[in-house]
């Protein structure tokens, strides 16, 4: 019942401040460096809270002063309080990819300070978790801050308590990472097109306050953001699409149904890489593997009136001939007013979107920043 | 900048003690009667405030004292608090039927105590204003208490301001029925899919933070509910499904496309009111509709991860040969997991959902109950 009276402010001292902080925090996130004066207008408390939580900020080396501001109004000139990019890291991981498990060290304002992977080499199950417990290790010996946390985005259905409840692709059913890695280091786990939304909410340029990922990788999944809130859904898998039935007369799909929307996008997109060397086949299957998608999409699009749409996935697939085919079939199944501002862009952060959205998570729960 | 910063507590005295009367009014609204030291939990602020918020509420007539508990503490049994159903009552309109325009004064509770309306007799543009603006005069003398606000629920596309961009049924286009209705009574609007999904949310049994109501009329609109909050969308239109095409090759629609989802769901409903007598052939033209509307939304319900649907529409739509299609079809065609947990319903308040909602709009937007 109490989650439900929503905008219930915070009840005792430690929770305030928790609170205040976060809010400081988001709002030199999504603000850049501000002054106290102009932080307290911000998130409506006094002066006094504000200068207690930066002063608190400033010793965790979360926060730097930045020099003083031209006055724009009277008085002196007021010194500015910015995020200190290095004050924490994140290590993110990201196993989407069948080939490698890639990872970063992501600093406070969503830079990729240092990448290492592993490659997947076949391995799933246990021995992929061990590739992972591996990583990790090698990553918080890469930090050259102390570390936050580590994110990492994973295929399948991620409980809200962030244990793996499956993962078909890397043979995995009910797996707790952060158990696995052990130590002191808080783990966040989250779905991968999820992952990518987030990216785009927290390091994104613009408002994205509303908008659809749809990621395309061996499946189609998507991230919803809404009014400026990711909604991962009941069962935490980023909105399945690829085994829902598009056309039951169409081809088998290994979900045992027929005519899966996955049938008709995957099966163009592994033909692609049969024909490599063949520029003009290549992108006669992506724009077919697209116009399946923009066919399937079109219904989603419009009910959530959301004309921003995302496409992650690979290096092709966030390109032209892919993303104009899934505008045009969109827009050709749409109202014109819809199909107007309907914008079909890659993700804004070439092949990182998954790991930065991993990191992104890191620094929403730890830190409040979103 | 400020509204991103979500969470964000009032700063003035005075917004302050309108969010803790909104707080107090959605905790009995969710919890029903309540004692002050209850509710000073419930809601995170110290007894003397609730006590505060509570005489001013008693002195409105908005609460009223029910009564003591019989002590579940140690102590002196507690008075109860309670919402006077009576304290205030709401005119509401539902301009979504073709026939007439209903009309209702609803209670703080969300019940019904009178219904009046107008038959529609082809009122289109100005002179269904004409009707509506009377209508509004004899609901308000109907109150049988002080008039919060009238809400009033319509087709099409419903800007944030309240004027209606347009509603083609209607013959309107950016119609602002708040001047039209003049007087010191606040007027809200909402697109009548979107205020079905409201009913659901503010008045409906069970947790619904989750769901998707599907509004079958003349055209197919959506209301989405996700975790808690009513997504309007950006053109406030209840998510148009209608127009969505879903077989090039389809008949002809009146939208100039081919194909369009209506044409597939309307058709048959609109055979079925010829074939009145005949009930095998009515249930047969119900299934067909219902399996064309189910294979339309299996990928939005999928992408959305909600399983929660609900019908709203005539009396035969929300029953069972067309709801049975429904789940039927989305059920084909989505992942076994997500089949075992779907259900399609009828609305639970019979063909008063879209008034419900258009008085829960008022509710919501006067006093912060939702």
């Amino acid at each position: 019942l109490r989650a439900r009276i929503a905008g219930t402010p915070s009840a005792s001292p430690e929770d305030a401040r928790r609170t205040n902080r976060s809010l400081v925090l988001r709002a030199l996130h999504l603000g850049g460096p501000t002054s106290r004066a102009e932080l307290a207008k911000l998130i409506s408390v006094t002066p006094a809270t504000v200068s207690s939580v930066v002063r608190d900020l400033l010793a965790d080396g979360l926060v730097e002063e930045l020099g003083r501001t031209t006055a724009r109004t009277v008085g002196k000139p007021a010194t500015m309080v910015g995020i200190r990019p290095d004050g924490r890291h994140v290590a993110a991981i990201d196993l989407s990819s069948d080939h490698q498990v890639a990872g970063a060290i992501v600093d406070l304002n969503g830079k990729v300070l240092i990448r290492s992977g592993r490659d997947r080499a076949d391995a799933v199950g246990d021995s992929l978790i061990a590739v992972v417990v591996d990583l990790c290790d090698e990553l918080c010996g890469l930090a050259g801050a102390p570390l936050l946390g580590i994110g990492i985005a994973t295929p399948g259905y991620v409980e809200p308590s962030g244990i793996i409840g499956t993962a078909t692709r890397l043979h995995w059913t009910g797996v707790d990472l952060a158990a696995e890695i052990g130590g002191d280091v808080p783990v966040h786990v989250v779905n991968d097109a999820n992952a990518s939304a987030l990216a785009e909410l927290t390091f994104g340029d613009g408002d994205n306050r509303d908008l659809v990922v749809i990621r395309v990788d061996e499946g189609v999944g998507t991230g919803l953001v809404l009014d400026g809130v990711l909604h991962v859904g009941r069962s935490g898998g980023g909105g399945e699409l690829g085994h829902v039935v598009i056309d039951p007369q169409g081809p088998p799909c290994e979900c045992g149904k027929r005519g899966c929307l996955e049938t008709f996008v995957s099966a163009p997109l592994a033909a692609r890489r049969d024909r490599a060397g063949d520029a003009v086949a290549v992108d006669a299957l992506l724009v077919e593997a697209g116009a399946a998608l923009g066919r399937g999409v079109a219904i989603l699009l419009s009910a959530l009136d959301v004309g921003d749409v995302i496409v992650s996935g690979a290096v092709d697939v966030v390109d032209e001939p892919f993303l104009a085919a899934v505008r045009d079939a969109v827009a050709a199944r749409t109202l014109t007013d819809f199909a107007d501002r309907l914008d079909v862009r890659p993700t804004s952060f070439l092949d990182a979107d998954v790991l930065l959205g991993a990191a992104a998570l890191v620094l929403d729960r730890e830190l409040g920043i979103r």
